[in-house]
């Protein structure tokens, strides 16, 4: 048989063309768009790197896909790994920002262009890949996957599912569906996440939009809005709601240390996003990234947005509100903050409504599969090439995994990103060459997993 | 020869089919729509009325149609009468909310349905009616027309036209474009305006839209351009720009009476726009409505709007600033006020750029026209179905007439509006019984009218 370095080399062109058929198929749950057929294409992946797949689809939402592989003969019977991905993703908009086709999947100077290319696509098509190039070994053990609808709007169905399938998503460990390298190529893994809040707030002044003439009669729903707003940070980006913070915890001086090696940079973001303001420190942006809960206005819209003039007071106004938590904040409890902020504030008429909540997750970082997933990442892409941090600043459903599936079950966040992906943006993309590292070091996790124990008593 | 309420009666049919073919044409000026399809149509009626047309657009912008009627073989050839309207309308905009089409001009219980309709078509058309049954007689003055394209976005190229043209717009008295009737069927007039300061705020934190997890470093052009909003005005109402009251005076005695009788409604008002508020005090609101500068958002937009759930930092907002100005306060030192005031609270960074600027104006209440206004109002509406107010709470560029064509000209605003005509807002209407109201008044004034300087020496 041939070394898996060449194994993967062969499978490249193949694989591509995986990903690309995968890409060119839309499934935007924030949208209802292309759902049935994104299940329908990965029924067909599973099946065709010789798995079974089972559609979830009796608790509402969009349908949970099930998948399970076999162990080969010499495979270790009773390891279970769990691998968690989405098939959903962001909406494309706006449109006319991109330079290819959102769901064209083209490749141009080594990168493939699409909405969902690198969150979460590739990843899944790698996974699904490696497992094809073990299959000629047999697989060393059980692979289950549980491959979600709901990702990118907060998984609001993913508990039932959870709840009523936990024996069959049953596992050793779970790996997540993503990682990225950052601008200095360093991969960059993670054990946790953010928690989420997001909320919609409305201020409805009117029946009827009003000609501005009478503003000294009749409310303005995008001042009230922008007001209340106003009230809930100060412009230097602290949060003022009262109880907001109640929850944080102080980090260990063990998760301190792991934050000073957080290869997060500054100054590289800032070119990437081009930001006009001032630059955070770096060490104040490394631990603010792992441990401090954030408030973003994601949108808002009020009025009158066309070219030119329009003299007009708005009836109604609405804004996006996006709070990241860290553990032990619970995204029901701030929003109810929020609600009595806005109450003592003289905002009682602001309708809040939860759109979206998440809560926090950080994995026990002594497990030993954090052991492996690092040992192996040595392997591919070299010492300190890798690092592996305590949650990532965003958001997913960890949490979820442990409350149902056990309160010890490590997840690990493994994967083909990189940081100039674009994801949730216009022109997001794949590095083809990062993508090919994913699978050749998936194959070789996957080898590895089955010897934890031995790690964990050695 | 027939009595005056019969020749209007027997004209009316035509007029309304006349104000039909009007109101069935856009001409959008902040928009570029119809605009010289709207020239050709009212060249048309000018003509049809007896008139002569030039359009005047040699000093770039939307043209300035100038009309003009000579007196009968028994009028006055040194008494001028001048007429102002514009044939430009508000963008129709939410569309989905118009219960007929904008532009069909479908008459339904009494009301003919279009964007401009009441502002200020109707207006137009009923003048020209008017002049077309005094032809019958002969005209008892010369009259002339002054038909602008731009009033809806604030009249930028107006004052070229009035500077190089004074001439030939010269004229005893101005009679402004618009009136309407309040809840109690009483007809509300005005000698004034307000002026108007729009400016357009935008924030630009980045070149791309961030995923919302990095929140701990890039900045949020909504969270900017909310907060810089949000220390202009307090929550109850208050402008707290510096030096934004500098220039208002303090009315006099007489002023102050005439507010007194201001027959605006707070009540009526507050059912017809459905508000949600507080409604303010009806004392407090006449004052308000004539004597105090206002300061509106009549947009803001930013990120993501769309259904469900983003998770996304904006990369720029913007927000449309109007503010209404009362005598003594410019436009242009509101703009430096507010980008001072800007600059001050630490944001710099957000861009102002002034769309809008219209000076107020006020007349002199005692000229002799105002006398006949009011007494021919009298005859036609009955005693207190009527009131002459000092200014508008609205904008229009009278203060431009008042610079060019002499500051001693009077400018009384008549028309044939009424309160729930929803100008700017969908479902714009005109009542026919206040069309048809309209043209007998102006048969009436404009006969009365060349009597002035009796009344002045009386």
């Amino acid at each position: 048989m041939l070394q898996v370095e060449d194994r993967v080399a062969n499978r490249l062109p193949q694989a591509i063309q995986a990903l690309q058929r995968y890409c060119r198929q839309p499934g935007i749950s924030s949208q209802g768009v292309g759902i049935p057929e994104t299940i329908d294409l990965i029924g067909q992946m599973v099946i065709e790197a010789g798995g079974q797949v089972r559609v979830l689809n009796d608790l509402g939402g969009n349908p949970v896909i099930y998948a399970e592989f076999e162990p080969g003969p010499e495979g270790s019977a009773d390891k279970t790994l769990l691998f968690y991905n989405h098939y959903d993703v962001q909406p494309p908009e706006p449109l006319e920002e991109w330079n290819y086709p959102p769901f064209g999947a083209e490749i141009h100077e080594g990168k493939l262009f699409a909405r969902g290319a690198s969150d979460n696509k590739a990843d899944l098509v790698a996974r699904l890949q490696a497992i094809s190039i073990l299959q000629e070994e047999g697989l060393p053990c059980r692979i289950k996957f549980l491959i979600e609808g709901e990702e990118e709007i907060g998984s609001p169905s993913l508990p039932l599912y959870l709840e009523k399938y936990a024996s069959l998503f049953q596992a050793d460990a779970c790996v997540w569906e993503w990682a990225q390298k950052n601008a200095e190529e360093k991969l960059e893994m993670v054990a946790g996440a953010k928690g989420l809040c997001y909320l919609e707030l409305t201020s409805e002044t009117a029946d009827i939009d009003i000609h501005s003439a009478y503003a000294p009669v009749a409310d303005n729903a995008a001042w009230r809005l922008t007001q209340a707003l106003a009230t809930l940070k100060t412009a230097d980006h602290r949060i003022v709601v009262e109880g907001f913070y109640d929850e944080v915890e102080h980090p260990s001086e063990s998760l301190k240390d792991i934050a000073r090696n957080n290869p997060y940079d500054t100054a590289a973001a800032s070119s990437l996003y081009g930001l006009k303001g001032k630059m955070i420190a770096a060490d104040a942006a490394r631990a603010a990234l792992l441990f401090e809960p954030t408030m973003s206005i994601c949108g808002i819209e009020s009025g009158y947005t066309g070219v030119g003039v329009k003299t007009v007071i708005p009836r109604r106004a609405k804004a996006k509100l996006d709070c990241r938590l860290v553990p032990r904040q619970d995204p029901e409890d701030i929003a109810r903050k929020i609600r009595r902020h806005l109450d003592k504030m003289g905002f009682a008429d602001i309708h809040v409504e939860l759109l979206s909540a998440s809560h926090p997750f950080r994995s026990d970082m002594n497990h030993p599969v954090i052991g492996i997933v690092n040992a192996t990442a040595a392997a591919v892409y070299g010492e300190g090439r890798y690092a592996l941090m305590p949650n990532y600043p965003g958001t997913g459903p960890m949490h979820l995994f442990a409350r149902y599936l056990g309160q010890q079950l490590p997840i690990v966040a493994i994967g083909s990103g990189w940081w100039d992906d674009r994801i949730h943006a216009p022109n997001e993309s794949i590095r083809i060459k990062d993508f090919e590292e994913a699978l050749g070091y998936m194959v070789r996790f996957i080898r590895e997993f089955p010897r934890m124990d031995q790690r964990a008593e050695s």
